[in-house]
């Protein structure tokens, strides 16, 4: 069983040899993929934007343990979702907001059954204590519903939807990736033929199919591998050019 | 059986690749898990605290392979340490010594048999040309013994102690994580109920059990998840707030 | 069968975890070993420094798969390079280059049936959508020609060669790596027990065997572990000793 982890505990310190160590204590056989662990500190709306570009690629049943948990310790719950698919366990602060966006049929459990937490819980590392063991029990084949009750409420995330006004439409950054891709909440289906898009103080018009068409450091428009239009440069950062953070407001213009 | 590596290699270079691949190369049913590659270059202090926090976690057995390694090449060992549970393979430097001063009953060899090296050794990556190949040659069955001779005397590491003086003690930082927590060398058994702790020219004098029911940017002690106190700021770096470093001293007074 | 990525992706982002996700799809088996995805965005050279410098140390039949590729999504081929002992895919921009250089029986395939594809190819990721699914499709067995038909010309890299003139060689930097080390294009046989090394305005006339005999921050010449001689600093980085980039010219006289 495929257990894939993402959280932002960094590359530097112990806390992703323990969870790997804790995993594979309980779980000899268990292959542990690295999605990311360089999510910024405690930016929940980055981790649930970067599993929801990846989980699709990966194989069914496989096993996300998604980490980024600013109120570990407190009473926010720990939570496991499971679709049709594939299992997600994360703390219940709106990290798996995408997904619930983008899965219909599913179940979410709150973990509560002490029995399958490491025999001591800390209380600043539930990745190693709590998400950790139950990711290598689940992959042992204990039930989800044996973890805990299922949960009819949980966190989502507010992700910020396009806004139409007639021929006008006011979109946002919600990603910027490590090229300084700008990822819009925007998809290819809502871009017509003739558009003018402003962001930054900068009018964008072109729409490419691919990065090598343009010249060095112009600014256009293209349809990015997690299926929404992304602003970019070629051999450029457009976060750099445009100077923009996520949440940058996008107005796009219908000819 | 599962090898983990911990080196300051980083992860740019060719140099984890080329461990990895010498040890697929001896035994290709080898469980390879990363806890770091970013120890600070030459920081063998850091790598030795980085080790002792999470190696608990992992299965029996687990062979530990740590190079942190300034005086490669030269007449410096290379060492075997068995423990009851598990195997560590390091220089002879200081970086098992937070392992020496947690274990009781073990044994350590020097390296020394060449018939397990590459057959051709550099001068200068005895990660992929000596510690690799033993480490897979050790999963694979070699025996401790065959890999060199038991010797009584290693390097310990001088890790400092807290100085008690009736009811103050003095202590210092040993480790400064990603999020810029900073971990004592004191244990939650050494804190009294009422204490005054000054670093850094500030006083602290809370004691919380998790982050999240402090205010942002406030300081406090916690028990973390290392089984060391640390001093955390919540939502804030306390190693920016204090402006401290590694080896900064703290005064506690017990009221 | 060992699957072996070096990317420029980096760490942060969904792209080498959708890779992954990719490769265990198809093949639940393979064994996936990072070997970096922290090369330079877009630096083939570097990327191919890399992989020359570690792919002997893996087993027979390791599959690598390298993605450096600023012209994906245009008219640029994707091959897959067999050698005698493993296998190659990359992009035909010159990321093989060193490998051309170092392999003597070698055969070529451009990429072009696109039933090993994935079902839906972005313009945009290629190292998921293509390289990713071929790779785990080789490793369950599917032979290289029934990927493309073999080619007979392919991208070679210019790769500076050292001048001799009478008793002098003009040499260059052709790498640098995370300790500051500079790697350049000679090797150990090039250089005399006599000689004066100019590069950056300094003067070395010394060949060391290893690190530690050394001053702190002295410069001097080693046999490095990726067989060519590196200019390096004790305890120090000599990039930022001698203010130097990749390119950067060596006057070298035998004396």
């Amino acid at each position: 069983m495929v257990i894939a982890l993402l959280t932002d505990f960094g590359t530097k310190d112990y806390f992703v040899g323990a969870m790997k160590g804790a995993i594979l204590s309980i779980n000899r056989q268990a292959v542990i993929v690295d999605i990311t662990h360089e999510v910024p500190p405690q930016d929940i709306l980055a981790a649930s934007f970067t599993l929801r570009a990846c989980y699709k690629n990966f194989p069914e049943k496989t096993i996300f343990v998604a980490v980024v948990d600013p109120g570990v310790g407190s009473e926010r719950r720990a939570i496991l979702l499971e679709t049709e698919s594939c299992y997600f366990l994360a703390p219940d602060n709106g990290l798996l907001g995408f997904i619930f966006d983008e899965e219909k049929n599913f179940k979410v459990f709150e973990l509560t059954n002490k029995k399958f937490f490491a025999p001591k819980v800390s209380s600043t590392f539930h990745g190693r204590d709590i998400f950790a063991p139950i990711a290598a029990r689940l992959s042992n084949g204990i039930q989800p519903n044996e973890f805990g009750t299922e949960i009819e409420s949980y966190t989502r995330l507010k992700i910020a939807q396009p806004i139409k006004i007639a021929n006008r439409i006011e979109a946002e950054i919600i990603h910027i990736d490590r090229f300084g891709n700008l990822i819009t909440n925007l998809t290819k289906n809502e871009l017509p033929e003739n558009f003018t898009l402003e962001i930054g103080g900068k009018i964008i018009n072109k729409l490419q199919n691919f990065f090598a068409e343009a010249e060095k450091g112009e600014l256009f428009v293209i349809a990015g591998s997690a299926n929404f239009l992304e602003i970019v440069a070629f051999q450029a950062s457009a976060k750099q050019i445009l100077r923009v953070e996520v949440g940058e407001k996008i107005q796009l213009r219908i000819n």
